[in-house]
């Protein structure tokens, strides 16, 4: 492909090759897609991150619309910049950003990403503000130390530094990654494969409220033969990981009631009920010792894994014993069930609990409530409301009364036992099969990218609108992530591995030129 | 006892008799010690009330040394106005304030108040600051509206008035109750019928720290013929009550350990032990659903109730019914037992849960640590190292390893399920039979005051130092509790139903004056 072999320009080529200088990657060098992105990356790293810093500085709570919508003009106009046609779609809530670029007629692959991110509690980062990305030259864990100023857009950047701040990667890293790919062909000149289609959701943390709505009003305008979701952790081993569902969520608030106001636990203890101790009772009769659920009829619209999912299962390198190491468990839940087996079931877990005060500020009363949140994750089968309802019928099964709102004192004084539930909305799971076309040639363009083989899983733990397209849309459905395992998310300070970064634009790149058949 | 009969004298006597003029009590007038403080009393509610409202004004939490010696120094100068002795006795910590009046050799009372108070949320009062007194023309509940200015020194009172602000009730009032009777008593030129002794405590509310040792150190100062403790809460009938016992206490913080940081539970929930399931679980085992304890030998060390105590239980006017109603408590603990056979058995009590948050601050996430604060109840033969250690075999039964301070990751690691149980010093019960001669001497005292038939009660519900008192000393001891039993003890909003003060200080004098034979 040399078509002027001179001394001076072979040299640079070689130097380009090797990563000594950066290219202006351009269509001679190369027309392999993949190739045409690693060329670009290498020569663009610093401006890559300087991209995902900006777009980490606009606080991105679900919600809080001002920032959202700061959000999503953004991102509408990170989109045009890479020649893309883009457009806001209003909600009612959180806008969704839709992109697309490509020719018409081709295949069709809508990315999904969300730009919005889970409360912070500012107080518990070691940074000031979760919204100031903060670069380190690694993990805090592992003595990474702040790294003064950012580096400039032809700089290299270390692929340990980690980028800390919320949505660092769950999910805004995703979507540098995304664009940066638009980039890197653009300056190659390279034809895309694909029609690429962009879905970026502004409330996914919040449970995806107004998504469902959207699609199914925008129906023709997110047609798609695949949906690609961009979100999650890849696996630990840094192999390109395709997981082809996600789970449902509902979240459940439970609050037990004791006297109506706290009391001194002297003059009214033994007698008076104590409301923390009920909610204990109450959640210790939802599992048993093992972490099992024993709520009546728990797992039984559970649809099964088929014979693929099961062998894939087989394969997938598990690294349980890694994890209960890393973080640091005495022991596990599951009865020696591997972690990949029990994500396929439905769970139960308690997210927050609350009563009076503990430590140094507690007082001798006996507590007026007790709160526990909860969130249950849903496999394909499940529905929220049928979720709710059997854990509903558990808990009046151990004597309680259940009310939606808050209870009157008639009400209290006459109720032995009173609980208020209060269930969100939630949503289901969604689920491609393994043997569905598009998923096999998902997990052949990841195999051919010379990334690793490919570790392929049925369904990833983490929830999210798989539904929408499944469901909705009609679309096979896969996530393939791309950002480290312990980016703390949903936690106190997230963070991005940027190597993570820069390899998930080769990912991506794989699955965004897949050869598809169009529907 | 008229010296000098005339006209205009008698009618103005007779004008004092039934309150309508403000009397300077004199000895002429009367030579009772009861009727005498009756008469000071109605000469100088406004007075009286303001000195409450002065002591109240000065934040008292234990620990908080500053203010704790502000305390005892307006506490000794609050004596010595009253021609008592008074002197600061320094215990390391918050110090003890003594003071004595009356003639050596007469039989001797030694009156214990403390004047520290349980912390404050201010966010929770209904007025800005717990140290600033609100005067209100009735309970909050009532309907009570805010007094603007506080009355002059002779003006009348309304008794449903109510003082609001941390220790009105506990334990502040009957300090000032106590120094007013000795107002009314010199002001009458009444001889005191017995030596007195007041000792103040600064660390009650925080488990009594440094009392035990000071007694043992000032033995023959505080030596006395009966220990009155003016605390806690009247019977709601407003009859006099005597309780010859006060409960010991313990507290013990639970941490339970999950994952070394919040895990997604998502990815990691079904596998990853959620913390707060599993204290559920812990703390659901300490209790069956009719709030019983079921650790082993819970009770085994407790000395049983007496006849003479089974006795007065059985003529005791109980009111539960009334109080679950007014708690709106639908149902109650105990399995049909009344409240204070309850209370003479030690106690379990939840006094606050925490793990990560809850409503809509709430993530998934699987907690890191749960955390329950408990406070345990002794009665007479229980101590506080055998009750923690009951409870900690308890816990180990249930399969759990217990340390004492945060474990390392070795530990964690290593250890299938792990509890951190953090035990305070705690201290035990006290009581006196109620057939003691000094015990007789009390109950006749308040049974010829002419307040009403005394409710007598073998114990208080409440915690205290009587141990100090009836193990350390030697004495007799008695709580003869003056304050409305709806005073928000410990809680927000506590508040002084101003009638239990103005009425206390007949109960307190009859108790002062009451014919005690010396040791």
């Amino acid at each position: 492909m040399h078509r002027n072999p001179g001394k001076t320009p072979t040299l640079i080529a070689l130097a380009q090759i090797l990563g000594f200088l950066a290219p202006a990657a351009g269509p001679a060098v190369a027309q392999n897609p993949l190739e045409a992105v690693r060329r670009y990356r290498d020569a663009n790293q610093g401006a890559i991150i300087a991209e995902l810093r900006d777009l980490l500085s606009v606080p991105n709570v679900a919600g809080d619309l001002p920032n959202i919508r700061r959000n999503a003009e953004l991102l509408a106009s990170m989109l045009r910049k890479r020649g893309a046609t883009a457009r806001i779609i209003e909600t009612g809530g959180e806008p969704l950003v839709y992109g697309e670029i490509g020719e018409p007629g081709r295949p069709t692959i809508l990315f999904y990403c969300h730009y919005d991110g889970q409360p912070v509690e500012p107080a518990n980062w070691d940074q000031e503000n979760p919204w100031v990305p903060v670069l380190r030259t690694a993990s805090i864990e592992a003595g990474g130390r702040i790294v003064q100023g950012w580096p400039g857009p032809a700089d290299r950047v270390d692929p340990e530094w980690r980028v800390y701040a919320r949505s660092a990667s769950d999910d805004k890293a995703p979507i540098v990654a995304l664009l940066s790919i638009l980039d890197a062909w653009r300056a190659a000149g390279i034809t895309l494969p694909n029609r690429l289609k962009f879905l970026f959701e502004g409330d996914e943390e919040a449970g995806s409220r107004h998504l469902a709505a959207a699609a199914r009003q925008h129906r023709e305008l997110l047609s798609a033969d695949l949906a690609v979701m961009a979100d999650g952790p890849i696996h630990p081993s840094g192999r390109p990981s395709a997981f082809f569902g996600l789970r449902g969520l509902v979240t459940v608030d439970l609050t037990v009631y004791g006297p109506i106001r706290p009391l001194h636990s002297g003059h009214y203890g033994n007698w008076a009920p104590n409301p923390a101790m009920r909610l204990a009772q109450l959640l210790a009769s939802m599992k048993n010792a093992d972490g099992e659920v024993l709520v009546d009829g728990w797992e039984d619209d559970v649809i099964p894994l088929g014979p693929a999912e099961l062998r894939a299962l087989e394969r997938f390198p598990h690294d349980d014993e890694v994890q209960r190491l890393q973080f640091q468990l005495g022991s596990v839940d599951g009865k020696g069930r591997t972690r990949h087996e029990l994500i396929a079931r439905p769970s139960l877990n308690i997210r927050g609990l609350q009563s009076l005060f503990v430590g140094p500020g507690a007082r001798t009363l006996i507590p007026s409530v007790a709160v526990a949140s909860l969130d249950l994750r849903l496999v394909a089968g499940n529905t929220p409301q049928r979720q709710v309802e059997k854990l509903v019928r558990h808990i009046e099964a151990q004597g309680y009364t259940v009310v939606r709102e808050d209870p009157d004192s008639a009400m209290r004084v006459n109720t032995p036992r009173l609980v208020k539930v209060e269930a969100g909305a939630g949503y289901p799971a969604g689920r491609t099969p393994l043997d569905h076309p598009a998923a096999v040639a998902v997990v052949r363009a990841l195999e051919g990218a010379g990334l690793g083989e490919p570790v392929v899983v049925p369904t990833m733990g983490g929830s999210g609108p798989a539904y929408v397209f499944t469901d909705i849309l009609g679309q096979p459905f896969v996530i393939v992530p791309i950002v480290n395992h312990d980016n703390n998310q949903h936690a106190e300070n997230e963070n991005l591995r940027v190597g993570n970064l820069f390899r998930g634009m080769e990912i991506l790149a794989a699955v965004a030129s897949a050869p598809l058949r169009p529907r």
